[in-house]
């Protein structure tokens, strides 16, 4: 006798019903999702279990004139991953991404995650993930911000003014309640200052947008980087003040002397392994450092002039109080994260739990019993 | 104003209304693909276009009682890819797969597509893909009996008697009307009549049931290889009569002299190509090939005996009539297929065209309107 197979389909409503707006909750779930990933209870894809994911790199040109050609933000990538402890669940979060979305209507992305049982490969859930893969976006400088950032930090400085940074914010400004003031940059004028006016009426926050780089970073004790990748961010050095904290989701590009000074804590040390290690298969380095947020970093350390990757820090540690993290209010640390499949299946799976609970979302039958066995 | 997101769900039911079992068509389908494949319209994963998927490794041993651990047919993979020619759509496969599966009432492996518009990314369909993947996995020796075996062939030898080679019996038995009978080998005995009754049955054709490989193999005019990997198969030369067919879909092994004698004929060099870079760069190549069906050819071909990949045929081009096939009576003509994430996504695409148009499934809304643009 075969087995029924059921899940549960959430679409983006039944995710915000599900809680996905949640920025605190969505915190503690990235938090605990740190603390597995210190521990290595967590498999994601390749013989490193560190893959980030597998995408459709898509040519420069082709012979095929329907054939999706490389463009601003436009690829297909699948994540997958088994996350630990009481989530105990495997998934894959799938996306494709393209800059002229907007013209269309729609998000630069459209996500979707898949979870399912880690023992049978049943899926559990199919549910719409942009708003959950900008939360855990979101999440994950939140928890640096509780961890590293200063408590009496005043003024954030928000570089680059889109809906990663909208989660972002969200998320940090539940970890600082000192907060006065943003400042908001952004390469295009008008995306900071609509970026201002959601921040004062959804988050109460007051501020100033500006298109002066330098303008913002000074003076600003957080800054949270997700600068579009179309135009390069480079912050100066000398912009960036004592006892700052610097939240990296998006590339940024500074001075040798900041990275050589700042206490760099990363959101987990394998990931960065699992990218060198790729960048020396790929056979061109160089190149493949260009497309990664840690580049910078990963050549510096090839040049002898960081710590190597195997004695550096991992969030998880500090998060357990196995390794330092910010000690003093002069330093500047800085907090670098990529983003991990892993994090979308703990928040995923948190939402599924919830929609069960609280009967949201719509139950589809796989199979009332298996046509072939 | 945002765009509306609607998508098509499929249950194993709705794919079976949406003719997910009519061999012929299914057959069609991959012939068109293969077609596109050898002209080279299409994406699979990485940069070289042709990773066959990325996959979570399980480990032999885990510190974490909960995580999966490395077992028989023990894995979950993500294939993903962009299919051109007139279908012109992403997707990705994901499934995972467990031998423990069947004591449960489940398939071994449980598997879902999920097809995507090339540019927006958007979901179009997200269906039960367990009868896709197999219609499309025997669909492939289908198309290779149609263009490659000898017309008078009677005699079809069933090595390995699960779930695959059903489907590929059924497909290949499409394309040569003249066969009389099958043997039917499987290492476990009961598993090869219950074969046999199914074949009676279902495709109404007679034979008999073995566990004498060499039996099997001498005199058969085609053979059709998906044994499970949990014991090798080794199928000598000698027992390969003149004029055979040998159609390989799970891993074989043989004598050299075959393998340096046979017509060898590929689904996709590129895919093969692909497979040996990948081995290369894992860091253990005579690791990597014993876990691919190709291994025993990539070996004979580093030590020089036989061909290179790039001066080789893949059935594409024998379609097209681009290269030659079978061209007499008397040779040995043996056709390797791995698997392809390109398959599942032109069949899976007009299961979705079928169903669309039937009015089969149940439209799921992803976003009335998407929250954040």
């Amino acid at each position: 006798m075969g087995k029924k197979t059921e899940f549960l389909y959430l679409s983006e409503r039944d995710t915000i019903e599900a809680g996905v707006l949640d920025a605190k909750k969505c915190i503690d779930n990235a938090e605990e999702v740190f603390t597995l990933l210190s521990e290595g209870d967590y498999l994601m894809g390749g013989s490193n279990h560190n893959s980030h994911g597998l995408g459709l790199v898509f040519p420069k040109e082709s012979p095929f004139p329907n054939m999706p050609v490389a463009g601003p933000d436009r690829r297909f990538v699948a994540m997958p991953a088994y996350l630990g402890g009481r989530f105990d669940v495997c998934g894959n979060k799938w996306y494709g991404s393209n800059a002229e979305n907007p013209k269309k209507g729609l998000p630069r992305s459209v996500l979707t995650v898949t979870l399912n049982d880690k023992d049978t490969g049943e899926p559990l859930a199919f549910m719409s993930a942009n708003l959950l893969s900008a939360a855990r976006t979101g999440a994950v400088p939140g928890v640096a911000a509780r961890h590293l950032a200063r408590k009496d930090s005043e003024i954030v400085a928000v570089l680059g003014c889109g809906q990663i940074n909208r989660s972002c914010l969200r998320s940090i400004l539940t970890q600082l309640p000192q907060v006065k003031k943003i400042v908001c940059y952004d390469i295009f004028e008008a995306a900071s200052e609509k970026f201002l006016s959601w921040a004062k009426e959804e988050l109460g926050v007051d501020g100033e947008a500006t298109s002066d780089l330098e303008a913002a970073v000074r003076g600003a004790d957080v800054l949270t980087v997700a600068a579009s990748r179309l135009k390069p961010l480079y912050v100066k050095d000398e912009w960036l003040k004592a006892g700052v904290t610097v939240l990296i989701t998006g590339p940024m590009q500074t001075d040798t002397s900041f990275w050589t000074s700042t206490k760099l804590i990363y959101d987990n040390v394998r990931l960065h392994e699992a990218y060198v290690q790729e960048a020396i298969e790929s056979g061109d380095k160089a190149g493949y450092y260009k497309g990664v947020i840690g580049g910078p970093i990963y050549t510096l350390i090839d040049e002898g002039k960081m710590p190597a990757l195997k004695d550096s820090t991992s969030i998880g540690e500090v998060i357990l109080g196995k390794k330092e993290g910010r000690t003093n209010d002069k330093e500047r640390v800085t907090f670098v994260a990529c983003g991990m499949a892993t994090f979308d299946v703990g928040l995923g799976y948190d939402l599924y739990k919830t929609a069960l609970k609280k009967g949201i979302g719509q139950k589809l039958i796989l199979w009332d019993e298996p046509y072939q066995q």
